[in-house]
């Protein structure tokens, strides 16, 4: 499988190479950002909005990302290294560097998209909800919370996926505390109602999407207006579709809900491509 | 500043070696745990407690981690390159490994107690209450919200602790979404009623604490009787004392809540003696 590891300060270095020491904050408490994009063959997709997305998640954690210029340059430096029109996942991690400080860790990754993500564009999406334990108002008054923050610390992200992995599914909606839904731990949600094309507001402190805001920023083109709604997640069976999207995943039709089969959207290979994502 | 660092499979190492990959998933997903101990001149304090916890947490994370032994052998390994009779924090940490599978990364690392620990335990603390966002009751039945189970994934433990410095403040003291005091982010919340020694139930989805559960354990040694009970914040103001307590802070008074003053318990040393930490 190709792999590639480029690190700030050192440029590209063999992926096998340990480059963390064992005090680095990011191992030990999950302190830092980070940012995945679908490489294409011109280059990262929607590249400026997640660099915009990865500047404000360091700066609500205080973390002192490099200049957008380094970042540039260490994506550049993997993708030299890439094959020539291969889709990818590029992945830009900064963390805070070690506990006696210091600069930041920070390197770019690209790998294959795992081919179940491949699948999942084609097939759509077995999924359950499962809460998220907060209220759909909360994280907007307590930023401590770091809702809208993209951080490393995953730990219930990969939880929730795997439990869901248990009960032969390929992934969960997060539900508020009072009943909304809000987001897969890697995905935003996005539905179709009659011609509005709805996502969930930001408000509730579930991270902005950048492919969700693409899709949404273009849905003009398909004839919809675009609009932020709450919905509860039983009222998803009565939308004309919803998906799960992500830069790695693209966009994944949520066919089966808690068990409860989804209407299935005439409109999935006009999104896929409305998204630049290879055709299902 | 003294440091050790002993790595599975590798022995002792420079702590400033880098020994984790990228695609490590303990700093691209916060995804594994660990235990931070007290290290006495006869050992680590507790140690059978919190490898056990560390069992527990792995067991509920599905991290494999490595048997008991080898966990004991790396523990003692460190502390054989640690100056005789100095009191140290003992961390051991296992990440699930890298992203392409293989062995889990786990190591034991020995850093001095932070100074600050030491001023707090004589001088006690200020902290504010900060909202957590979840219930009391819901992480008992989302076992995927990993409530009780200590992973590296701390970037809200981190930033509730930034937000508390910002204010010039030494900590908080999360509060459930129905208002009940929780823990702190390091830390286990005791307090004397009477002569009853009181903590905050497990069902709660806190972290079951070892310094904690020691000095409850031994209440009776003070005359006292031990109990799990409910508490709101601005309760514990008419409380005998209350106390942040861990492996590494020790036990700290809490002499501030939201600027309201806390009662001052005439128990402070007998219970820094209880713990075993160096006289105030």
């Amino acid at each position: 499988m190709t792999r590639v590891l480029a690190v700030l300060g050192k440029g590209v270095v063999d992926p096998e190479t340990p480059i963390l020491p064992a005090d680095d904050l990011g191992v030990l408490r999950g302190d830092g950002v980070f940012e995945t994009m679908h490489l294409r063959p011109d280059g990262p997709w929607l590249f400026d909005a997640h660099l915009d997305r990865m500047e404000r998640s360091a700066a609500r954690m205080d973390v002192p990302l490099p200049p957008r210029a380094a970042l540039v340059e260490l994506a550049a430096l993997a993708r030299a290294e890439w094959p020539d029109g291969a889709e990818g996942a590029l992945r830009l991690v900064c963390t805070r560097g070690t506990e006696t400080g210091g600069p930041v860790t920070c390197y770019a990754t690209l790998n294959p998209i795992p081919a179940e993500f491949q699948r999942q564009r084609r097939e759509g999406l077995r999924i359950a909800t499962a809460t998220l334990g907060v209220s759909s108002q909360v994280r907007g008054d307590a930023p401590w919370l770091l809702g809208g923050v993209k951080s490393i610390s995953y730990g219930v992200n990969m939880a929730s996926q795997r439990w869901a992995a248990r009960q032969g599914l390929d992934d969960v909606l997060w539900v508020s505390a009072d009943g909304y839904a809000l987001e897969a731990p890697t995905s935003t949600l996005l539905w179709l109602d009659g011609d509005v094309f709805c996502t969930v507001p930001t408000s509730t402190g579930i991270l902005p999407g950048t492919t969700g805001r693409h899709l949404l920023d273009h849905a003009h083109e398909l004839g919809w207006r675009a609009e932020e709604r709450m919905i509860r997640p039983t009222e998803l069976e009565s939308t004309d579709g919803a998906w799960l999207v992500s830069s790695a995943r693209g966009v994944a039709a949520i066919k089966e809900l808690d068990s409860a089969k989804l209407p299935e959207s005439q409109h999935h290979t006009q999104l896929q491509q409305l998204g630049g994502f290879p055709s299902a």
